[in-house]
């Protein structure tokens, strides 16, 4: 199920759309609500300590602006794994389903406290394996 | 020496002029470049990890419009002290020296890790003093 | 009925906690999904072209941090009537009803493209009136 | 001559570093102050009513993280022209000159108010040009 998202007064810049890493931005809130209800909240992630998962990558194509009162459905469209990473690619939808931008995140697991790239632990992993398919 | 903020396309909001809470976000990232200058880097206090420096308190009143291009000078006009805590008075003015908004800035001292009240340090409040000189 | 929000990762500042000027932003992005649902969308307010509804005074007081993960309830607490504005008391609570934050939202009412105050219109007026009741 | 930036207090995440998305905006922050350091402020080209510069695409790539009180060199490092826009490399870099993020902003010419599509006009491109030689 996708995450819903209203368009705020603040989102919206001079221009009169939403500023496109604002876009970015509200790509990531949609997929860390989506995460949560996969069961990895991200919160509760960081507060074990062992684990960050930040991007590494991002590639964003914005098709058609937002607009300030849309309401964005942010689905999670695809998770592709590679050695040391994951791309997993948002896209953002108006109410008649159309395309407004995909942002491709690409997401590296990371150990803490030392920082150092590890593989996704299992239920790391499981949950970004279900998130595609939400 | 006040710091001085380009207002840029992205703190503009939908009404075309900069968003409230924004103008109090910048008027707090005018006060850490002012701290930082008057010898106290809020990165450098928080990584000693002993402090931090919240708001309890926020008064802020907006006289005119921050736009999109104009430069806007933040400089600390009054600092109160009380029982627990200070009150900086931050204001943004433009070229002209016209008062855009102020925003009083009630800082509590929590001691870290146990996140509770405690009283400044002599040199964090040294700094905020040398602040409304400054 | 109160909004809900979910505090984000990026949401959270150095400190660990929700910046303030943020906990007064995400009141405000409560107030309008509030708004909206009273029958006022600020978006197609503005996009009439004939009224702002700006901040003209803003006083928060926070109680407790937002933390990463929470959820946190928005609602609008009381509306008091002046003559050339209106004070809108947004509170946010906890899952447990724990208050965290109180932001009074001082609006005035902005006839476009003058950009002078000017009355409520009725409609706003009777919007913003059944915001407490909600 | 690259804009220094100074990692604010809020542009950090609860994972400790500067949230991805908030490096492309303040990338984009860096580049408008760059643009109007080249004769193009932006707000001045938005005032006229008929151009906008938006993004169409973002590349990003992150290669160190950006932590609280670093001081951030933004610098344009490249431009690309295409068919139907511009492509700017923003890199920012610490200040040892080590690179932490680059980030490819495409830039498309949009005519207002229709919102479609048009040439670059001289002035734009020439401002555009000069930026990866400032």
């Amino acid at each position: 199920m996708p995450a819903t998202y209203l368009v705020k007064l603040n989102d919206v810049d001079a221009a009169g759309v939403v500023f496109a890493p604002r876009v970015c931005a509200i790509a990531h809130e949609g997929y860390e609500e989506l995460l949560a209800a996969c069961g990895l909240p991200l919160a509760d992630l960081l507060a074990e300590g062992r684990w960050a998962l930040p991007l590494v990558r991002l590639e964003a194509a914005f098709h058609a602006p937002l607009r300030h009162g849309m309401r964005v459905r942010i689905a999670a469209d695809g998770t592709a794994w590679e050695d040391t990473g994951c791309t997993v690619v948002v896209t953002l939808r108006d109410e008649d389903g159309r395309l407004l931008a995909s942002v491709a995140q690409t997401i590296a697991c990371i150990a803490l406290p030392e920082r150092r790239r590890a593989p996704f632990p299992p239920p790391v992993r499981a949950a970004l394996a279900r998130l595609a398919e939400a």
